[in-house]
């Protein structure tokens, strides 16, 4: 999984059926030191994260296993928050 | 999922025949500031996208879902348009 | 997907008996203007490609899809020829 | 697989209950010289493994096969612990 | 698939008993011409291939494919040897 900030929502003007009720947030990958790597992705979220929150998500068909029996179409999907002062070493 | 820009479509001279009458487009990846990143992808699209529309799109197997039953070999598939004014803090 | 050009064949010594009958070319995948992005892949085809043309793959388990029933390890297939003259704005 | 060295483990504030009972560790992928390669990621471990420790990981959906039939949301699981003194010519 | 060059063996000290009598290997992907691309990978083989030989490789869940009904938890395996002196055009 990938440790990241949550950076924003998504306003979607047109969307697959499939997202019905599935809130959206837009996540920016981080490294072990807390800057950002890479480019954000947009992420379904399990588990009530908020704007500003550090988290930890997951990639791939996997991301859609906390929607079961419902068939997300996602590729990310965000399963923890994370206290920001964690212990690297 | 991912942020990208409809920059194109494709012609297929051949192709497999389990895209019979699916709309095949060239997409963008963005960052967050709505720059280019990366290199662009041929996505299917189930959400009536045209050029020039900021889109988001799921990749791997899981965007072929809303196709279903029909198999589409897709690893990269447009699900939603957004408002080019998104808020990211 | 992603947009690519042929750029050769592959002549194995060994290879796994799956792969029997199957055709295997070396593809470059290739940014928007058509110039060379990262390295190139080994992908089975399905579509007839040949060494030169521009083609697009499919990247995960799909690119194994044209094959069923049988189960071909593959994680790169091509499944379509395109144009050269694609118009991208 | 992916050789890496276990960098910190995660402490999570909320998560999906499917993380019940599961230890979480951050590793950091690493080059063929033991270099520190690409950003962190939080895995799944069914090995024991400990910070500090060279281990090598799978990812994908793959790294939630030692917890079955349990459907872990894993992209990323440690599967064995490698000696740091290991050949490579 | 990838061209890589099998560069060394793993010697776990601990691993995953699904595992068990099957042979790991360290490959290092490799460009069209040859050179070193990225970070080495440990990939379970199928063929037969040595330290020394150029080969083609599976990524994703293809990989455990030729140990079916085995499920080894693999996300890279090398599926074939091929002769170095392979004609890119």
């Amino acid at each position: 999984m990938h440790i990241a900030r949550v950076i924003g929502d998504v306003v979607a003007t047109r969307k697959d059926p499939c997202y019905e009720g599935v809130k959206l947030l837009v996540v920016q990958p981080l490294t072990a030191d807390g800057a950002a790597a890479g480019r954000p992705l947009v992420a379904v979220d399990s588990v009530g994260a908020g704007v500003g929150e550090h988290v930890f998500f997951v990639r791939g068909k996997e991301a859609s296993f906390p929607f079961h029996p419902v068939e997300v179409p996602a590729d990310a999907g965000i399963v923890g928050t994370i206290s920001t002062d964690w212990t690297i070493i």
